[in-house]
């Protein structure tokens, strides 16, 4: 079970942070852009290697203190066909140090599209009578605007895998759509009540299941209310440092047990060596520095046990 | 400005068709499957270039009869990022041909996130001094959950080029959130008016803007009501043929001077050949023929002009 082993990771390391994976190239240290510079030009191939390397140096300090890391596709993508080569390699090298992997692409569509999606992302492709696989991650994140036939393809690699829907976002404008009154609730209470039913045949063994919901730290209230409403919804949590959302806007994300979300820090993490350094040679230290020091934070508002 | 680009391209093929390219590895002959495991064996990457040399047999075959092209990006990803690096090259062959390129991937994000996936499809991005482009389409399918800071960030880009928000979508299950009534009016429709207002700065001169609406096929009504009330928004309209829309299911997607519309066929076309031999030697006269069928069949109810 998906939400299981994310769990047991969260718990093994006492820490319910996901790391983002997000560069843009202007967040990797120079030295390691001129080094592939040198090798490639200025291309994209050598922007693309640039950002891998920068996430291997992250991983690689993060991989003890983390239990996930969510890659934003939109910055892979950003680098072309060679962005998303690098994409598949850091989904790889994160599983290989054995963190949980969430793709952030907020894939969403109908029927055999959405299939496709989801045999990307979560599952296998058959060709030519052998079965392959393109991506592989852990979970992946997927809009809900297109309804349940949009997210049912999803919901087939639910056994093994996860998704998070997106139910309350984090950004300001989440209430044009998200919070118009549909009946007597908002939008997105509507989406939160289906992703709580979609879910019902994929709760694992602490009573989460493996079809979670993305709900912004900005919105406190929101979480705290969707925590009481969806007992087996898992939560993805963006919107920490950055955005505005602190430690104690959290807090209501969680249950009586310090189970039930991952909060992610994206920039806060990964752009720590900007607050501190002009070059940037000690990214991965400031990375590990940030990450601590936000685990600290969650834990004086609650310990994963 | 993009939208009358494409325009004058139906106008001058007298066809407001475009034609989905969105090829899994079952819709391409044997021969050129086994072709390619013979080069690449039993791989991605054989199933990605089998794709793509389908595709410019296709992209050959329809290049004088249709104004645009559709790729749809899951079947890419579907082949991880070999998949993608096809996506990229029959994206710069149609436009080789002189085809308009829509990117149907229905992306969605907030602020620095959408921002990424805009430069991505339709901008270009900055890498240590030099600007490069990373996919460079026409035009890309974006979806609206987020909220108008969700939507902000492709806009900058419709001085040149072309978005289309997801309105109204051509499946079944769309009523579950799109037909929610928000005060007197289903979401869909808030969603339409916010559309013909977001395309206010980018009106061509057929009186068309750059921020288009995908309305389905399958909804007739709301296709013709929404002509009405959105007299600036161009229409992307999917589920015609093997979703179940007809010629006069989709003529109230036009206005009285037969504009403001194009109709997408993808299996219809592309897997013609599936229905009239069994080893796909002809794929490209099939998928001609079918696409000539098609043109004549929208000619009966609307001529553009």
């Amino acid at each position: 079970m998906s939400i299981t082993r994310l769990q047991k990771l969260i718990i093994e390391k006492r820490n319910p942070t996901v790391a983002g994976l997000d560069a843009r190239p202007e967040y990797v240290p120079q030295h390691i852009i001129a080094e592939n510079v040198e090798k490639y030009g200025r291309t994209l191939k050598a922007a693309a290697e640039s950002v891998y390397m920068f996430n291997v140096g992250l991983i690689d300090a993060l991989a003890e203190l983390v239990p996930a890391v969510k890659p934003q596709s939109a910055y892979y993508e950003l680098l072309g066909p060679d962005g998303v080569a690098v994409l598949k390699r850091t989904i790889d090298y994160a599983k290989s140090k054995g963190l949980y992997v969430i793709v952030d692409a907020k894939r969403n569509d109908i029927g055999a599209t959405a299939t496709a999606y989801a045999e990307a992302y979560l599952g296998m492709v058959e060709f030519d009578g052998v079965t392959l696989s393109a991506f592989d991650a852990d979970a992946l994140t997927v809009n809900p605007y297109l309804g349940s036939d949009g997210i049912k393809p999803f919901t087939k690699y639910c056994d093994e895998k996860a998704i998070f829907v997106l139910a309350k976002t984090s950004n300001k404008s989440s209430i044009e759509l998200q919070d118009m009154l549909a009946g007597d609730r908002p939008l997105y209470k509507v989406v939160a009540s289906r992703i709580e039913r979609w879910g019902a045949d994929y709760v694992g063994e602490y009573g989460y299941s493996n079809v979670g919901a993305v709900v912004g730290a900005t919105y406190p209230e929101e979480l705290t209310e969707l925590r009481k409403t969806c007992p087996r919804t898992f939560f993805l949590v963006p919107g920490y440092g950055a955005q505005g959302g602190t430690a104690a806007d959290i807090e209501g994300a969680f249950d009586k047990e310090g189970r039930g979300a991952i909060i992610n820090s994206s920039r806060g993490i990964m752009c720590a060596w900007q607050k501190k350094e002009d070059d940037g040679t000690h990214f991965a230290e400031c990375a590990y520095e940030a990450a601590l020091k936000m685990k600290r934070e969650l834990n004086a508002y609650i310990l994963p046990m």
